[in-house]
Formats: structure tokens, C-alpha cells, sequence
């Protein structure tokens, strides 16, 4: 059978993460060293933790411990999130609170609750492509801001409201990530934040504020207050906010959370039942236990030293071997750094050589909404150790010495299906071995 | 603010299920008894297995059993899945399988790949509400096709696929559970799954074959050559399997598949990772060494019985109880009895009755997309004790004679906001407390 005629609109278009085909390649290379996932860093789940809490809530056999559960989630742990967003400066009640099978849920939940085909939600340039797949496949159009050193370009976000509207277009919302931005690193300055809030009720749009990242701020460059919520001062209800325990506890338990206008969370939680019925009960009681014993609390500082380290790792490795070549903002937090090539490298090409080096990046296209980026890319420093870090590095500079030398010599880049800056190629990865 | 102008067209007609209702609703009566969801008894979860594979999962600290996965799945689990598969006579290669966050999962991800705003989905009258509201999400339009003692009336599924075709209407599949159906429990017979499979091909429609109650059939009335799913037969890849370890294992552990054809499962993979990105890594692990160490195995025999014998016990109540009014058809396996109570009675204003008796069911509108069922109720004997069963139908059946008597007196029914058969109520419940 042939199931293209089955297939709706949105699947035709539906297309596959770039990140996570990343994933899929690096399985195929044997001793490769992948700076593409934000994958947290294995070896700072803490294990023991869990293995207690988990054993603990097992043996007392509540029954609720395996069972279905309420959409909205588990109330302790609703509690518990609002503690949590107290310690940010945001006062939300548990009418205003959703459990999220990982903020990836999140962001499909206020897709479809708030956009309809055609509609416009705008984006940062670049942007997460996890949001830019789950806007998309509401068949919503997508528009992009661009971004500065302190983060989303106001008069760029005046200027681009000011078209959309000229053309019709009906804007629902900006989705921003604030602290230490995916991909780019970006932290949004404290005023700029007060800024966007003005601009979006001025603009009378929503602001979708996602914030997994903030709490992994590096002290050697930001402080806490830096790294406040937009929504912390949100006293129109005009920011759904987003986030997750995946990068401070760990990914494999599917804990998140928004925090948004009861009215909204109200919709969210309807849409829920129809996509997961419920987050895991199980899940959702050792993220409420770690955080009632202090698990939590304590990752933060250890988290921080741990990736502010890694970065600086990164950024050593890179002046030290591609210093001349590559630029990048300096991270003042999160998992990435992202990186600029000379206008001649196409990074797509760059990737295909940089497999044969046995190192994977993401090529920074996949995050542009506009076509643009073709010489950019995002290296995650989270996940591989500092040794595999500098090594990494040293790699990934060994294969873009060997493309521009090619490039210079008119020889055209390696791999396969690749056809350099500009070409078809752009934003997809050709796959080896 | 006021958030209405900001929803999408789906998020305007998003309906709150009725069976999650039931729950909050359950939760502000102290003492109640509730038929109304479909849970699974807690007292059958493996709890001490699940503790074993849990400790020693997390003792060993394998770095991938808490980071993010692979959206297709982990790997061994897909495997042991084929293996489960195998045992039910359908052969499955690990490209036509995907991990599906709880089938609910399955259902919005085969609702988002298949369906198209203004598409006909056919579902069973009655069909699970879960179902109902995935599909109802993308804006389908719903049609029903009726059910015989012994599964779906396939002239009435000529009938209505020639009215739609008539119409102009495009009808993508056909979502049938054959065995022990939520929320009849009918089990479709064998010779109707081989002509459906027939008309599926007539009709050139795909058939979504649900099947999470398969391995509950009654050895009193029933044995395991009477569950081989549809998809078994199918040579030509015209069936989508959705199955789930929720009611073998626990629902605790969000775990199910989809079993489809390979072009197909590829698409449901790329809306995955925009929906949550994988399923749970570490509940994926539980639920693959509990069918490695033959847990999953141990529980068939064992909730067969329970399941069997609370069945029993609940129509013996029945009988017993409201044997004169109530008519249902005897469940072969499965959590449910489907009562058809006096026309005369509407199921919303006896639930309203029946609350005050501290008794809680599913009404059965809540389960037709043509408006009807306005005297059925759907009754879960799967999670209550023995005991339980026994009193709650006796606590039915005295709402039920109260019901009537105050029918009669032309007194009206219980319960603010109801306003008996035919009435604006109708699918609706009005919580109490």
C-alpha cells in the first residue's frame, strides 16, 4: 500500500528533528564524541537519591503510586512547583499550575490551544527547533526577531509586528527563552526583560516564556537576579512560562511544568487529557520527593560549577585551535555555545567532514526560521567530559581546517548530497556510514 | 484579561472528558464508590518486581536510563514488544514499531497523522471517549457505526460509508476495539474480524485496532483464540495496532505501542518527538525487564481470575439488585458492564441521584457521537474490591428505584441543573460537594 494519500496536511510537512537525527547518526560512528543533544550530564543525576526515594515510594504500595492520576498532576507536586516558583519571584496558585510530560508537551499543548493555520507565532532567530517543530505542526507560519548580544531585538520585534500586521496576519505570541538561550547561549538583559513586556502588551500578544535553563547560571559571569522571569513581573497575565526538572534532576523522568493564567491552564489541561491522559504518577512522586528532601536544591550550585567548568573548557579549546576562525558569544549560562564560521563555510558541508572526524554538531540552519544561518552551528558542552570536550574541539578544528583548505582550492565540500553554502543540502545532514 | 480571543478554533470546542470529571467529582464525596473509571486493580501491580528492577536498574547507573532516549523507543524494549506481538499472532519488525506515551498517546498521534480538519473518522456507537476527543482535536468530524451483540454491525458500516462517500466526505479509517470493547465489553467475533478487514479493503479505509484488554478475556466464557487481533490478518498493512501495558502492568508507568505499517510508524515518530520527545527512559527499562523476567507473563493468568471474578460479582449485584430494570450484555473479559437502563431514565439525572447515594459511573451519552445513549451507563467493576462492588451496585440500584419513583410521581429528577431525558444535560454531569 501507498499511504501518501492518507496522510494529513500536517503530516506531509511534519519533518524530522534535526537534533534528534543527530542522535541516530552518532550511533553509527564508533568513538565519536557528539556536542550535538543538550543532553544533561549523566554523572550528575543523583543516583542515589532516587534509588532511595524510588524505593521507598514502591514498598509503601500507595496505590496511587502506579495509577492513572489527575491530568492537571499530582497535587504534592503541584505544591511543590509553586515553592519553586516562589524561589524565582513568580506567586502562582495550582489554578494557574500544569503537570507537562517534559516542557516538549508544553510547547505542543500551547500550540494547540493557541494557534490556529495561518496563524503567526513568532520566533527568536534563531530559535529552539523543538518549538519551531511543535508550532509548525499546528500549521501555524512562523516569523522570526532577531537577536542581539543582550538578547531579542525590540526594534526588530516593532518592525516585523508592524508587516505582519500591514499583511493581516493574526500574531498569538512571542516564544522567547531568556536564560541562556537554545541555541545561541543568549542572556536577556534585566531591562530588555521589563522592555518585552511593555512591547507585548502594547503589541497585545502573548508571551511564551521558556525557561529550562535558568537555574544553571555561571557565577563567574551572571548571578541569579540576571536570570528573573519574565513572568515574575507579569501582573496583566500575559506570559505563559515553562520549565522542567530534565536538566536539574533528570530527563528520563518526564517532569515539567507551565505556569499561566488559570483560564488558559484550564485549556491546556483539557488538551492534555486528550494527548497523555496523565504525566507518569511515579515520575511525578520521585521529582516530589527530591524536592522535599532537598535534592533539588542542592544540584544547583554543584550544576553550576560543573557546566561553568565544561564551558570554560570549550571556549579554551576553541581559541586554542580555531580562535582565528570561529566566534561566538560568550555563555553566561546553559549547555551551548554557539558558533559563527567564516560566510564561506556552509556547516552542513562542515558536519559531513566532521563525521569522518568522528565529532557531530547541529547545524545552526535548523534553528532559523528565515532560511538564514548557513554558516553557523550549536555545540553542546553539557554532556561530554572536559577531556572529550578539548579533544571534541580539537577535531571538530582539524575538519574545518580541511574545508576551507578545500574550499580554497576550489575542490567543493566532502560528503555526499552536500552542495555547499546556499545549496539544497542547507538545514539537513547527510548521514555516513 | 480575557483570554477567549486567543484560543484556537480547536481549543473553543475542546471538550473536559467525562470520565476524568467522574474523578474530581469522586474525590469531594467521602465514602464513595466509583465505577467510574476504567483502573486497573492496584492490588494485581507487581509491586515487589517493580522494586527489584527499579533498584537494580538504578544501581547500576547506566547513564542512558535517565537521559533523554531515542523518540522510536528503546531498543530492547522494542524487541521485547515483537516478542509480546508474537505471542498474539502478529509479526513486527522494529520499523513498524513505535513506544507510545500511553495509547492515548497513540490515539493523538494517529488523530494528528491521518486526519485532516473536516475528515470522517468512524468510531463504534458507543466508542471510548479517549478516542472520541483525539480525533474531535484536529477537527475531524465523527460518524458511528453501530454495534450487534456480537461487535460492529458491518451493513450498518456499508450503509454509513456510502451515505458519507454521498456526501462527499473523506473517511480516513475506521477505530474499532474488538476485544472486551470500552465501554461495552463486547468481544468481536472471529468471522466478523475477517469480513471487516474485507470491508476495510472495500471501503479503502484504515483500521486503528485498539486492543489494551486483549489478554483480560474470561476463561469461563471465553479463551485466547477468540482475542487474535485483526492486525494478525492483515497481509496488505491496512491495520494500525495501538496496545499498552497500563491494564497488564500498571498505568503508573506511562508505556503502550503502536504496531503499524513501516511508512506510517515513521510519521508517528516524527509527530512524537514534537508531542514529548520520548517516553520515559526509565520507565520504558521497568516495563522491559518485567516481560525479560517473565513478570508480564505471570500476570495474565492471575488478573484473568481477579478481573473474572469481580465481573461475577458485579452481575451477580446486578441481578440481584436491579435484575428487573437493568439489561447489559455479559462481559467475556475486560473492566466493564454496559447497562441499558429504562427508557425512561436518563443516566445524567440518575448519576446526579446516584451521587447523593455516594455511587459514581460513566453516563453513557458521554460515549455516542450521535447524541443518543441517553439511558446507558457504563459500570468499571475493574478497580473496587469484591466487597465494594457488591455494596455500590446496592447503592445504585436504590438511586435507581428513586429515580423512577420520583419519574413517576412526575416529581423530576435530583440534582440541580439536570433536566432529565432529551434535556440540555444530557452528557453532562453536575458535580455535588
Amino acid at each position: 500500500m501507498n499511504y501518501a494519500g492518507y496522510l494529513s496536511r500536517a503530516a506531509g510537512t511534519m519533518q524530522e528533528s534535526a537534533i534528534r537525527k543527530m542522535g541516530a547518526v552518532s550511533t553509527g560512528i564508533p568513538d565519536v564524541i557528539s556536542f550535538a543533544p543538550g543532553y544533561p550530564a549523566p554523572d550528575t543525576f543523583p543516583w542515589e537519591d532516587f534509588r532511595e526515594i524510588t524505593h521507598e515510594l514502591l514498598a509503601a504500595r500507595d496505590a496511587t503510586t502506579l495509577q492513572y492520576g489527575p491530568t492537571r498532576g499530582f497535587r504534592p507536586l503541584l505544591d511543590a512547583i509553586a515553592g519553586v516558583l516562589r524561589g524565582r519571584g513568580i506567586d502562582a496558585s495550582p489554578e494557574e499550575l500544569l503537570v507537562t510530560t517534559g516542557s516538549q508537551q508544553g510547547l505542543d499543548l500551547v500550540a494547540r490551544v493557541l494557534l490556529d493555520p495561518g496563524d503567526v507565532a513568532l520566533v527568536e532567530l534563531p530559535a529552539y527547533t523543538g518549538a519551531i517543530t511543535a508550532f509548525r505542526n499546528v500549521q501555524a507560519e512562523l516569523a522570526g526577531v532577531r537577536q542581539e548580544a543582550d538578547g531579542i531585538d525590540l526594534d526588530d520585534l516593532d518592525r516585523v509586528m508592524a508587516r505582519l500586521r500591514a499583511e493581516g496576519k493574526r500574531v498569538r505570541f512571542l516564544y522567547v527563552v531568556p536564560n541562556f538561550q537554545n541555541p545561541t547561549g543568549l542572556l536577556l538583559a534585566r531591562e530588555k526583560r521589563h522592555r518585552l513586556l511593555e512591547a507585548a502588551h502594547r503589541h497585545d500578544i502573548l508571551l511564551v516564556e521558556d525557561d529550562p535553563y535558568g537555574e544553571l547560571y555561571f557565577t563567574d559571569v551572571a548571578d541569579e537576579s540576571d536570570t528573573r522571569p519574565i513572568k515574575a513581573d507579569d501582573h496583566e497575565g500575559r506570559v505563559l512560562y515553562l520549565s522542567s526538572f530534565s536538566k536539574t534532576l533528570a530527563p528520563g523522568y518526564r517532569v515539567a511544568w507551565i505556569a499561566a493564567p488559570s483560564a488558559l491552564t484550564a485549556k491546556f489541561e483539557v488538551a492534555k487529557q486528550a494527548a497523555d491522559i496523565c504525566t507518569g504518577a511515579l515520575d511525578q512522586r520521585v521529582v516530589w520527593q527530591a524536592i522535599a528532601r532537598g535534592v533539588l536544591a542542592a544540584q544547583g550550585p554543584r550544576l553550576r560549577a560543573v557546566y561553568q567548568h565544561k564551558r570554560t573548557v570549550m571556549e579554551r579549546a576553541l581559541r586554542r585551535h580555531a580562535g582565528d576562525l570561529l566566534t561566538w558569544p560568550e555563555p553566561r549560562g546553559g549547555f551551548f555555545i554557539w558558533i559563527t564560521a567564516p560566510p564561506s563555510v556552509d556547516s552542513a558541508a562542515l558536519l559531513a567532514r566532521a563525521m569522518q572526524h568522528r565529532v557531530l554538531f547541529v547545524v545552526g540552519s535548523a534553528f532559523f526560521v528565515d532560511g538564514t544561518g548557513a554558516n553557523t552551528l550549536r555545540l553542546a558542552f553539557s554532556a561530554p567530559t572536559p577531556e572529550r570536550i578539548d579533544e571534541g574541539v580539537r577535531r571538530l578544528s582539524a575538519a574545518l581546517h580541511e574545508e576551507l583548505e578545500h574550499r580554497h582550492q576550489g575542490v567543493g565540500s566532502a560528503g555526499t548530497g552536500s552542495t555547499g553554502p546556499g545549496g539544497a543540502s542547507r538545514g539537513t545532514v547527510t548521514p555516513i556510514g
